[in-house]
């Protein structure tokens, strides 16, 4: 019996509101459940020195929490002089993941940096930081094509990204914050919409676990960005 | 004539949503026209080295702007390892201000820190700041009256903040961004419910200001924050 | 009664001494009391990047106290790795003022630095700082206009601050020590020579203010600037 | 054709050379190939404070490269004032790794620190590392025991790691430099002695994969693990 | 010939002025020439963690330089971040000289903290600030054991400190800025007035030097120190 | 009678190790009984700002101890934030000293930076890094001599160092960590081959020295230097 009630392979229910600040050229506040991430894709000329003069675009990330996104107040990172090693790995997550759904050459020389900002947080805000910002970038490329500044397409498929874990002896999907501190087993599973695998990264803490989970888990995964798919292409229905 | 085509003396458009997020005790989404500023309060035990076993309570204040809540994107203040000069004036401002309406002996010996972050701005966030964080702060102080751990309210009166400052050579209330970057004299002025003064604040940059024109801004100043206390107290209705 | 006898409106004795180092192009010693900061005034080429190609000139001020500056040890700036941020709110003043009083264009595509350090400190530092940078600065340009790389004066008139603030219930003319750690509203009142006000900045700590309290402090800052503007004049006899 | 002649799953020469300091409770000097890290392990009494009075122990662990580890002198992390993420990312796995095969309760509350400093860089350094770390680890707790601090033994089974990825379309093991930097896909797995999974990571740059893929590296990565494992036995023997 | 026209064995003129602030323990402005330095000593009652309770006493020293007191403007330290390598070599010799003077069990469990603030160079900043800081430090001392906190005097012997090097062939004494940038060796002495050697500091860039010359030079430095500890006495006088 | 048993004009037992790494230009592990430290050269392109367009040449240092070197663990200081003053004052004087064995015309616009990295510490380590350091250098100059980068070989003489000090009342050769600890008076100097002095810092902590031990401890550097560059240049036959 899982917490909220949920049956195993049940996710939260997901919100996806998009154009949600004037600013920026692409934004979206997302819902997981209670999980709230506002993400937001700037569009910048300059591109970072390593690409200079290849023609090729970038995608990178940042991600960030409120004080007050967790149940108990955190340290602001911008008081403590530096983003945590936790903030690092996942705002290389989410660029990386991103990148994977992007091609670079349709894309023109430019970069495009999508923020999520944690608003709210109960778990999985990397999965959601992933496919809201996904959902960012989608509308920043679409303003570039309209302007006729990218020509083709430069984005393969949708990306999305859910948690698994191993909760009580049984697999479920989507993780929120009382199942995520319990589980011995999670993992986050970045996809396409067409299937392929972006990015797999499962982990025990004070655990282990078989072949036979990792594919229950596996299998999980699948359904649950199938779902989260859909909702992102419902945003701009 | 104003770029808004508002009056000399109108303020922008205000909303106050007060509970949006479940873990702060005290929080809300303040709107003034495009300008959205997420206040949370929170409860700590832990209180100030200086203050600690004198009996007394202390409010704090940090503030912050996500990356693309500006026209252009902001590099994010965690990354670049500090606040900038503007922001720790900004926080010390608000912290200040909120204290001035506090009983700090009925407050008892705790603190409370006020995050203000920018969702979205277009001039006179720490107005909004102030104004935003006030209610959140009644918020958590109602909250710690009801469970008895503070028996006198210490809120001794609302507190409420404005910008005024000439623009085309007149005297204008609560300047929006294409004001303020063009304001040559611009003054913030935190003022109290009961009409006492708290904090003023009166800079010219290329420019110089007489005392006439000081007594005009003060007039409209005076004006703007009854409004908005006003609406302080309609957002608990 | 204060604590020092002074008169309500009677300011400390002021003493300029310029000069004071070979290296700078401007310098002054100012002493308000026992209130001794060093300035210095340094031309530099570089400008920065915001204005790079403009033509137009730029003033900046830094601001230090010496660790024993004060009456107990302080932490040197430099060991604790950033500067604080009630130094950086000053010498963002300090700019600000001096800025207030030039006439960028006549000045030339070039930058001055103003050192403000404290050698002794007796409360008003920044209204000190002010005073001493603008002479530093006036010796710089005078050293400039020599040589002839300035043609037009583009000093406007001289800038000077005080503070004044609400000492035992009575408005009092420029705080020492002791009356700023009682005073329960202080403000600090940065004027041109020609009566123009720059900055005015009123600030209650544990306590409020009226709009009559706020001209009784209006007034005796007028008072005060006329004799330092004549105090820095006498500096160049 | 690997660049090596290596068939694909064919791992490197692997050889552990144990008490190579005088200081350390632990360490070895671990090859794979041309990567060579060393790792020592630290036995220190004060842990970490949120398990202070747990009676439950702690394994943590940091990671460096020599700045002419690399192929190009790499900046020391020292003087650039921070740890990179991939530092961060890094030292998190090898702690979080290495605690999978820990029980906490019979290793006391002790923290041990394992230190893997890369010597020579040539691809795997963060598996290299966990290996090696495992074999320090050992050498630490079996000093404990020796002395009686630790009545059980805590290690549960050997922790060891291996990369796998998808290089020119065949799925190989043990990738190399020169095959990491063009693998479309690359994975670590970390594995205890007893075959239980501990940690995958699968990340594709530029690329994605298919959970038939995923399979092949999957079985690749079990038959690298046991021949690791006898390494680190034989390491003792 | 020197570029000052001093004869080779002929040091700058100095003057020692005490008593130059009125917060410090201990204080005196030191002038070699046009290097000005302004030395305080801070008692303290709190040590440092390495001897709290070990009943001995603690010197240790810091060091500066306005901004403005080179011939082109540096920046300011606080501002970079932290402390260049120079100054902190700079410090801690300072501290590890002043320590040698110091009987630390008859000077009991305190701290006495010398800051050496360079107010305007011109070579040798570190001797004046030895120099100087002694006297600040004998002043400090002098106030202790006049209100009895210390019963018998820890200051064994005045501690001095000079500089000579090697200037176009030539052994010289006391080198200015133009001697010292152009010297090929140049060593720091300090001495005791007892005539006990302290340290030695003989370094060469760009050159080298024989044992001869190095006993030249270490001739040239017990004379002048001999002058600088009489000045030092005649401070107090 | 010495901890190790040694005769007092004994030195510990060098071995140089040539050939180390594969990435470095030059690169050797020199062991001075238990001391052991890493040295690599690596030629750069790139030169400092401040010799650019110059013609010369420029060696520079980077110091380093790994965490376990010593007998408890020390803090990376990486994770600290930035390199402690010891490290500071080391690496300096590792470049300066190896820049004094180096003719920078005949080297040519190029840079080499020497990285010593202490992997077990007995005592010495800043003189063992130096000695290791030249042969660095000079493996890396000879690749560059080989293929014609450098014509006219820029090393002058090789450059080494040793500590000398006085322990137990009398002058020893090169102190181990136990003397080190020990000794009142200790000293580094740094010679040429050809027996020109480069450096010489004799320090006394917590105590004072006589020009006349001061000339024991400097025969006893000259006879160890001897050695060392014998060493030196055994490692290259």
């Amino acid at each position: 019996m899982r917490p909220s009630g949920r049956n195993l392979s049940e996710m939260r229910a997901v919100s996806i509101e998009t154009g949600v600040t004037k600013h920026a050229e692409g934004s979206c506040l997302i819902k997981m459940g209670d999980t709230h991430v506002l993400c937001t894709a700037s569009v910048e000329e300059r591109v970072p020195p390593f690409i200079k003069g290849s023609g090729l675009g970038w995608v990178t990330a940042e991600y960030g929490m409120l004080p007050r996104s967790t149940s108990s107040r955190m340290r602001r990172e911008a008081t403590s002089g530096k983003q945590g090693g936790r903030t690092v790995e996942i705002q290389r997550l989410i660029g990386r993941s991103l990148r994977a759904g992007v091609d670079r050459v349709a894309m023109g020389e430019r970069q495009i940096t999508v923020d999520c900002d944690v608003i709210q947080a109960d778990g999985g805000t990397r999965c959601a930081s992933i496919t809201g910002g996904w959902v960012a970038l989608r509308m920043a490329v679409n303003k570039l094509m309209k302007v006729g500044d990218i020509k083709t397409d430069p984005l393969i498929s949708p990306v999305a990204a859910i948690s698994c874990g191993m909760y009580a002896g049984q697999a479920v999907l989507d993780l929120d914050y009382p199942e995520d501190s319990e589980a011995g087993v999670d993992g986050n599973f970045i996809l396409r919409g067409d299937g392929q695998l972006i990015e797999v990264q499962m982990s025990a803490e004070g655990a282990t676990f078989s072949r036979d989970q990792m594919a229950q888990l596996m299998d999980l995964a699948e359904k649950g960005v199938n779902e989260l798919v859909a909702a992102q292409l419902a945003a701009f229905a």
